[in-house]
């Protein structure tokens, strides 16, 4: 039976809403994510939450069903007033139910380079909202992974899990440093793409063998020299207006979708 | 000479604060846009600022350029403590400089649609981030502009003018219902292309003549149905993921460089 809370002084609704900061999401080894589907698509991936807090006025069925499955795994459900639930994640409009999951973060070793044809890495990527869009642009282009270098953002903040969408509970995220990443990659097959300013390669005139993994860089100033030194390509996307940048969510799904369309082509 | 203001109560600070309000910008027919880049970039575009605000600490040379040139259109520069700049935008990570700005929306009968082959059209758009990185799209494949349909967000906000990184100074904008843009479409040569769900058409197996107008909806519920009917085309971007959708700025991305691609293929 879900456990009624009605204090925003209550201990457990202190120590959830303490996991919208890094250092106690790492400290925890959990994260939030909000919303009825975002916390139905992970639990179709198969993660149940360790703790499901509701809205006591939310009725919808799938909610029940969340709130059963994570009591039957053995973690608890919380009914709380809607505007406790709004000050869990600091958000104007509350999504109606929060849930509470174990960090999934993976490293390198781990990851099957062979299982996916097109990988992501992001280097020093500040912005969660930029973070999470490109998760949710991993999920559709198929991609094997997220692979976070260097000082890059939290992928399990609440603005970066929103944005995903879900898709960090399918897209498998490494976070390392650069050299580690660099000798990891070089040690099987791939062939590493970065878009650039400094080059005339057109990105719809070269050919992406499997795997292919494209590199984007931090949003104010792109790869650093010696991370463009790495590639095995560098390519430039056209562009026609004033401005000489996408926003880098923008060119990653440009890029992945290229890659993806000469695999359709076969 | 810029004058200097230290007090968050002058009436000139709290008029210029208001305009992060769309009633107070609608009120004035003024925005305000953040940090130099942006302020430089206008600049080019041949947009003076009425008022430049920078920061008492700010010494970059283009910086002085502004405040130089607002002077001589006859505008005003001021210069402020950082901290009550910040306030201003109300980011914790000031940029130096605000500029502020006359509204520069058009309407749809001041729109040439001959001008350009790619035209962008939002319906009920929510976000202000989406808005302002479609708006950098748009410059980025040389579209001509930017249509806003029904009860879009507003392009003037200080999030979509950031998101934008300036493309709101070179690219039109207008604002209409449905019905009117339909009215107008039809008057002229155009064809009207949707992404839906509800379609097989792969979106690369679709020619897209001059002019072509993408159309994107709301973020939650895609386009209406009804407005499905009023594409010539329905298309549909693959995905391989668990995931039905993608960020709706990364989705238009995707659409608007196919068909740069086309045209660039001839």
């Amino acid at each position: 039976m879900p456990r009624e809370i009605t204090s925003f002084s209550n201990e457990t609704i202190k120590r959830v809403r303490a996991l919208t900061q890094k250092k106690h999401r790492q400290a925890e080894g959990l994260f939030l994510a909000e919303g009825l589907r975002i916390c139905t698509e992970a639990l179709e991936a198969g993660h149940v939450p360790r703790m499901v807090i509701a809205a006591n006025g939310e009725r919808h069925a799938l909610t029940q069903r969340l709130m059963t499955e994570t009591e039957t795994a053995g973690g608890e459900a919380l009914l709380v007033p809607p505007a406790l639930l709004s000050k869990i994640t600091g958000k104007d409009n509350p999504q109606g139910v929060v849930g509470v999951y174990r960090l999934l973060e993976t490293d390198l070793p781990r990851l099957e380079r062979g299982a996916a044809n097109i990988w992501i890495v992001c280097e020093s990527l500040k912005d969660p909202g930029n973070l999470g869009t490109i998760l949710r642009t991993a999920d559709a282009v198929g991609a094997g992974g997220v692979i976070l270098l260097d000082q890059s953002c939290d992928p399990f903040s609440v603005e970066a899990v929103r944005a995903s969408m879900g898709a960090l509970f399918t897209i498998p995220i490494a976070q390392a440093n650069g050299s580690a990443f660099f000798e990891w990659l070089r040690a099987g097959p791939g062939m590493l793409v970065g878009t650039s300013l400094r080059t005339e390669h057109d990105y719809q005139d070269v050919e992406y063998p499997a795997p292919t993994f494209i590199v984007m860089g931090n949003e104010q100033r792109g790869l650093p020299p010696s991370y463009e030194q790495e590639c095995d390509r560098l390519v430039k996307i056209p562009m026609r207006g004033k401005a000489d940048s996408l926003n880098v969510a923008v060119s990653c799904a440009v890029m992945v979708y290229e890659v993806l369309n000469q695999r359709r082509r076969g």
